[in-house]
């Protein structure tokens, strides 16, 4: 496979993660994009809706047209991926859903937070590269993390696994640019010099957190989590805070590193991190200190929601499903400006 | 002197917090303005600076020049404020300092923390309205208090007083507009589309939260302050994670409406508050969830860091020190667009 | 009617016109809110929609009931306006409408642009205080100016009527923060750091324009109009391009002095204006310059679209209509910050 | 030379033209970056003045030291680069100098408008590739055009040279993102919301868009250019009135098609194009109306100011000077969001 061109097809192309598929998969240099798929605008060609795709051909499908690639990106709402998945599985394509779907080891969970019946039937493999690589490699489904979910994760697995840190008291205050919540959800008016906390103590992403995190405690966890709406376009932070069983830093430090020695894109930096350090790359930033006043250990970490926290990690999975370096055609260095 | 013009100077009137001041002042119905003071602008006309000052006439003047009016606000960078406070009093000029130069109760505090000598000959009274109307009143020193503290202790002590909330574990996840640093503080083109935490563990003004918030509990407290910078001009979000002594949400929202029954600009709202709901006024709205899967209370509050945050709080001052309405001048609507 | 209260409703008060009147009405010492009518919300109360609002109860009612009051501000998209004219005007209700439906001359040219039918029973005094406050002053019922329109007649109309331009080759550039198109017309992601020209050649407001400035030419006027959409709320800055009859700075400048002499709003300024002089006020700042080289006079100007180009002109009509002075209760003075 | 890495280095690596010289050249895979020269930081990482570098390890030097390498950047303020072009040029060093010093065909025209001695000894290649792609191909000297001057220039150019504008009364009213200006030029809270014209009439770039444009027509052409400064980071979009010779639109087209047949990066758009159509890429789009009422063509076009304006187009002007395809290595799609 290694030598011959992926084919990849995108349902839901016109969506902001759709957009943003297709433009890091344009730059991967292996991959061709095969089909674009979205309902509302079949017919047209991408360019008409993105005008940064000037002299690019791609002409928009109906999803009931037959596909045939290597590869489907799901970039559709919840609760639509049931209709693809089995048949495209059927016909040996692999599946990267980058919706909620199919994240849950327990239905019952996301039928509780999203409120839509799950598919019991087909079982994906939890696509967040760093935890699960491994699986991912022979995996022919992956169900892509949240942006929120991904930056929290691992913020906190290394240091729960290593048992450094608590598992009562973790709140994690989450702050989102507007991409975060797609297309039309934010009027420039209203948004612009705003700011403010939404679903507060009920957001889905909650239990997507919990079922990780739990993993790496190896125990249930319940945790705080405040979601928060910037006026900025990309990016999340996250300032976490968390009760170490340690008072020292290099602890902390040491149990980052070790467990992202390998990874191209998730580093520990010495100073706090900022958006502008990561934004328009598949980057994930962790800043730790331990206030010596209250003991308690705040992590900061930050992505670019639209990248790492959704097409970049999308084809992070694609490149280990198909046996690539992870890293390949994803971009390590941020815009900066 | 309720039929009278109060005669106002301002010392340093071309920072942000002096320009802000004036103008507030300026449509405030009872104040002349007396003199504006800028060792760095003597001798320009505010109007070449500010250009929203167009015809009006106020040339500024070194603050070494004999001042005589009513009231002075020292709008300073801390440390400054000795130089004029004892000169001014002397001579029966009200003083209303905006710096944190008098603001702690213990001196050593201060020093600790701004590693500057406090003055300890001449105290001040801790200039937050809906805590100390009475003392203002009479007070001829006040020392107004800064714009993340206003928003937390507002937010706290009400609960702390009903004894609804526990000292341990208090975290106040802060969101402040550029504007709280004062001028040049932040470039542009890296601080729109960026987002960062600053001072981790480290920000002075967790020791003036403390100081009021133990008041409010009446037994010292140690809590968790992380201040961070959004890409917007003005407004503070604060996110308060307390552990309540009551699972009782209508026990949480009358502390607080009892608490602010008379007060003009403190709201408790029922949706949280966002940042254009207040920006433009001196308003402070407040609200509070609590999460019955962590049973912790999360209180959500803001207010304009120039006004309520420091200019209207130094005016809601001046109007209590001086015997009027305290909300006489001030804005109460946002200007929300 | 001076010392009474005057009683103003407002029709179609939820748009960000709308809005921006009941802010400044209620700021007005004058004035008393009689019905806000919004057939979309009627039942809810303004303070749902528009937070800043809080502990304000305004119910918002349907305009098809019965309106008793002083003076009606209409505020709603074009066409909408001759369904309550004549009732209000025969009821001796005075009226200001703030759409484009009379504020032409000719309805021909209205119709030919807006695509909808005039009406030609009702005529409307066209509501620039600053040309025709002789005819407001006894109108019942006042079109008022469109945004871009204010800014390009009082910018032009001077050097017109004092001879000192050619009426040929005017070029307006236009730029418009994204408020001047109203409620959720531009979504944040797309709008943020992106800029752009619209209805090139095309705009309606060029034709009012073009009325305006040929009434100061007394003869007509063909000119182009070119509008364009700032990633910024409010505020529209004008850059007009003239061929001058002379090349002596100071005529220009006396014509404007001289023309706006008793203008409590409208300023000639030294420097180019930049919109931070004049967001948040009533006011209009020009400032002009010739360039040497290609005997060229380039006036830049600029307003805020939400008060000087709508709801601020519109009280300012209304204090006219009813014998007050033209700028009670207005914003004077720019927020700067 | 195509087999081999280019050693490239860049003197003034930490200023904004600089830091994206080095975001590009780190992404082109024929170039290894060699030196990173910087007076003011020499001795610190590249990473810790900029976190994007997180885990590259560039130590920043004093431009005094030795340079060795195929090609040097000069990426300093105007009046720098002769104090190192000779020595590199003697050295076998090509070199691309972002600043002014050798745009000028006549130096006297430079010095007249940037007030600092010209060098007469060293000339370069204007390095505007789609006009000047086989001189820059020898070349071991090129001076990078103005990121105003290439917007104006290429919008401008295959009209005057297919004779299908008339010379005079050329307007270019020109909007740019804030980078423009290099770091420290904009503070936050006065941009944000801001817009204003600057160097009305007196803006350099005027005599280097004349030089280029005169040589389109054959004939010495001056013409307005009104630069302004945009509330954004990055694009410069400018709308340019021009006096057609034709009011046949399809001619317009014809010659920018035809002109730009082979470009890789410039596109004629049938819709006005926008910033977020080319932010983040190396491309320009132009588009065109004819105004029937008034008989001008309006010409808007826009490109990135740090890409296409600078860093870009000096890697364009390298491709084609190391015998490379022109484009390699560039981004050819916007980020769009």
């Amino acid at each position: 496979m290694v030598n011959e061109m992926i084919k990849a097809s995108i349902i839901g192309a016109t969506g902001y993660v759709g957009e943003e598929l297709l433009r890091l998969l344009m730059a991967h240099p292996k991959v061709e994009i095969s089909g674009l798929y979205s309902n509302s605008s079949a017919g047209s060609n991408i360019s008409s809706l993105y005008k940064n795709y000037i002299s690019r051909d791609f002409l928009l499908k109906d999803s009931g047209e037959t596909i045939d690639c290597d590869v489907v990106f799901l970039a559709l709402p919840h609760g639509h991926a049931a209709k693809f998945v089995p048949g495209l599985l059927a016909r040996g394509i692999k599946v990267i859903d980058m919706s909620a779907d199919y994240r849950y080891d327990d239905p019952a969970i996301y039928e509780f937070w999203y409120k839509v019946e799950a598919d019991r039937q087909n079982r994906a493999v939890y696509g967040l590269s760093e935890l699960y690589s491994e699986k991912i490699k022979t995996a022919n489904f992956v169900a892509n993390p949240g942006c929120y979910t991904t930056c929290a994760i691992l913020s906190m697995y290394p240091l729960a696994k290593a048992g450094l840190i608590e598992p009562q008291n973790i709140i994690v205050d989450a702050k989102s640019g507007v991409t975060g919540a797609g297309r039309g959800a934010a009027p420039y008016a209203e948004t612009e010099g705003n700011f403010k906390a939404y679903s507060v103590a009920a957001h889905r992403h909650t239990s997507e957190i919990e079922q990780e995190v739990s993993r790496g405690f190896g125990s249930e966890v319940t945790l705080n989590f405040t979601p928060h709406l910037l006026p900025c376009k990309r990016g999340i932070l996250e300032t976490i805070y968390l009760q170490p069983k340690t008072s020292d830093y290099d602890k902390i430090k040491s149990a980052f590193e070790h467990f992202y020695a390998n990874s191209p894109f998730v580093h520990f930096v010495s100073e706090m991190p900022e958006l502008k350090d990561i934004v328009g790359s598949n980057n994930l930033h962790i800043g730790a200190k331990i206030d010596e006043r209250t003991g308690k250990l705040i992590v900061v970490s930050c992505l670019d929601n639209l990248i790492k926290g959704a097409a970049g990690q999308g084809i992070q999975n694609m490149n280990l499903m198909f046996g690539l370096d992870e890293a390949l055609g994803l971009p390590k260095l941020a815009w900066y400006l």
